[in-house]
């Protein structure tokens, strides 16, 4: 190269840099997932995402195709000791009572009131249910996403001592700035509370709400004495999106098989075979949740006392085996869990 | 300017140009609406967007809040004189008859394969609902998929003998054109069934299957008898998206307000109540189908004789004016209607 060409060379990415601003392309580090060590699920990611991208090979999929879904629960943040968004019911529950005073006096609240964590860990899913739908529904749409963003705001995990919405695990937040830099549409497919989950998704994970697809009860459009229109939130199950409501629900609310798919528990099960059942290069991970230290371990080989979360079983693991999905391991797998980790 | 700094402006311009090529922003035409005569229609589209993308201004809306939502018939292709996905059923009968030989002599099976266009019109909406059924479920997600793309490649309206699918209305597809030139996301909310649309709207309006928001029934995850998971649509009403369910179900599959709505029908006035009714700038348009000549004319004014099709009533009309909507007159505010028109 002459002396004017390299001069010429050096001015115009000068220039380029000054001109186009933010429109230049963010060249990715050497290293996308800079949380994982290596080993055969970060190849996996990284084999998945250079053949479906490539133009010239015979795995490239169409940029309008790239969808990938996870799981949230135990796949992007800390499910243990209890699901965040029950927490958030079960803090609820005075200022329910409160505007309803004769609740005090009825079973679940009684307990949940009392305080008494052995009585309620006793609590079955009946009760459960009950403590959610007083909690979830019958609020117009637009309290209940003010009460979550002021709860989600604040509270804090008990081991931790941090807000929830810091327990996510970075090597996956890092997988998913990686798909969607290379022209994936990540989705949210979770159990939890679509509406739940919508109110944080853009800020801590960078997923917009309407990439949020989850359990979902129906809305009741209807008028304010000023005749403004507002929805309220029903006790009618729309959509329970776990195990096979998963694909069902993203069948619902996307129209396309997912190219990749990230969950933990049995509950992902058909949401992984399904997305690996599709033509062409698919992914499907499960994350094993095998660091007793860093995290908790309650994997196959090893359970949880009076975990009610959703369970990876032995049968998950040796499906995973039989049918190619990945397992990540969170104890060789990731270099560090959570962001604020050094 | 001096001469250095003139001749390092221009080899930075080029630069800038060459180095990063397509990341350029595509400046728009002088006229983003061409096929719209001026009026206030037009006016009120090209204001809303300069001020909701205008950052210095008191109205600015934040890229990721950009929402705006489109009803289908009668609003971006012509409705008449049938509901196109009703023509698809009614054309499907003999396929669904020769499965089941048994439907052949069951009203309303029997008056379709009559064939005898008077008896058709008199159908219920019962006898309808029960043709519906019969040939939009019971089949696998694929099946169904394949049936509409190889219909709709083909099937043709009575009075212009071309693809229903260039019968959209031109205009339309430039608003959706310079919404999305604006960082606007565009959505398709429809009476009609979100699996039927799903299958042309990326090709036909630019919109993606998961930006489809339509009437929806539930689906079966099951596996076939080499353990191939699929979904088959079931006879079950999940969301029905119209009137009061076209808030509800933006609720369900967005999560937000809109800021613009489109609609031509008393089954899209919720939808345009409830994204007026946002905070902000919102703008809510109500196609008004005056237009006998080049299309059909069946407004409050005069009505088509056995419409069954979503009506625009006087009282929606009134509503409009009240309530700040602006009214499109396909007559007097479109220079054309489709794009095969000089």
């Amino acid at each position: 190269m002459n002396a004017i060409m390299k001069r010429l060379l050096s001015v115009s990415i000068i220039a380029a840099i000054l001109w186009v601003g933010i429109s230049v392309p963010v060249f990715a580090a050497d290293d996308p997932l800079p949380s994982w060590n290596d080993g055969p699920a970060k190849q996996a990611i990284i084999a998945f995402v250079k053949e479906t991208t490539n133009q010239a090979g015979p795995k490239f999929v169409p940029p309008e195709e790239r969808i990938a879904t996870f799981d949230q629960d135990g796949t992007l943040w800390v499910e243990h000791p209890m699901y965040t968004q029950v927490m958030y019911c079960l803090e609820r529950v005075p200022a329910v009572v409160k505007a309803k005073p004769r609740l005090s006096k009825v079973q679940p609240f009684k307990t949940v009131l009392s305080g008494n964590r052995e009585a309620m860990a006793k609590l079955s899913m009946k009760d459960l249910e009950k403590i959610l739908m007083a909690t979830l529904t019958g609020m117009t749409v637009d309290e209940f996403n003010a009460e979550v963003k002021k709860w989600i705001a604040t509270a804090t995990h008990p081991r931790w001592n941090r807000p929830y919405t810091e327990l996510v695990y970075q090597p996956m937040l890092e997988v998913m700035q990686y798909l969607r830099a290379n022209g994936y549409k990540t989705y949210i497919v979770t159990g939890g509370g679509q509406d739940f989950v919508r109110q944080y998704s853009e800020r801590v994970y960078g997923i917009p709400p309407e990439q949020v697809v989850g359990t979902a009860g129906g809305t009741r459009y209807g008028y304010a004495k000023d005749g403004k229109p507002f929805l309220t939130k029903e006790p009618k199950l729309l959509l329970n999106d776990n195990n096979a409501g998963k694909p069902e629900g993203i069948h619902l609310m996307i129209g396309r098989r997912p190219c990749a798919a990230f969950g933990n528990s049995t509950g992902d099960r058909q949401m992984l075979e399904y997305t690996k059942a599709g033509e062409g290069t698919r992914l499907s991970m499960l994350v094993l949740h095998d660091d007793g230290e860093r995290e908790y371990a309650y994997g196959p080989a090893e359970r949880l006392p009076n975990t009610k979360v959703g369970t990876f079983t032995q049968a998950l693991y040796d499906e995973a085996k039989k049918n190619g999905w990945t397992v990540i391991s969170m104890k060789n797998d990731w270099k560090r869990l959570f962001a604020f980790e050094p």
